[in-house]
């Protein structure tokens, strides 16, 4: 996982969220606020809308983050991961990051990414 | 994999390609002309440079793309594929997708998440 991942506030224009997105090559934001994670953004996500314009002018982060964030603990394993990521996916889809808490606090973030790099080595 | 990839022109604009990635939500778009692959060009590489206001105003996919593709048939295993994505990635990195190959001509793209997608099903 990388630990202490970038995080977004709330309160945030999307548009913003968007760049710190793209400036940092990363692919989602968790949303936090006072350490308390509350959602999170995905590129995929604010890229597609922003592109079909289907925001208005400042529309703010907690207005369009998903809210039911999947996470994972330090202490479950690569299969618990590949297990929620395609739980959490849509259709036939995965959700390409799980969130990782501890003691509700966030303490990383895990990838597919991350995790064919785990299997490259087993 | 994903079948028939949606690719792009290798004369058109980046800010084309890149809508093109957002409209869509893909990572990747080959880059073909006449049925043959040319180079890519990746949402997280274009959105990058194009935030950080890296191009000039008509930077053309050709002078941007990676040439040197990862690609893959279709009768490799998916070790073969998880091996291919950590030996062309950067640094510590992997790549997030390969271009399925069957005699020069494009036949799919398979991404990391396709990868976490079958794991979930051994």
């Amino acid at each position: 996982m990388t630990p202490d991942p970038i995080t977004v506030k709330p309160s945030e224009d999307v548009v913003f969220a968007f760049e710190k997105l793209m400036k940092h090559k990363i692919s989602a934001l968790p949303v936090e606020d006072q350490g308390k994670l509350l959602g999170i953004v995905t590129a995929t996500d604010l890229g597609h809308n922003l592109i079909l314009d289907n925001y208005r002018l400042g529309t703010r982060v907690e207005e369009v983050m998903v809210k039911d964030v999947a996470t994972i603990s330090p202490n479950e394993t690569l299969k618990d991961a590949i297990e929620k990521m395609s739980e959490y996916g849509e259709d036939e889809g995965i959700i390409n990051q799980l969130v990782v808490l501890e003691d509700d606090k966030i303490v990383g973030i895990i990838s597919d990414g991350d995790i064919i790099k785990v299997l490259k080595e087993l």
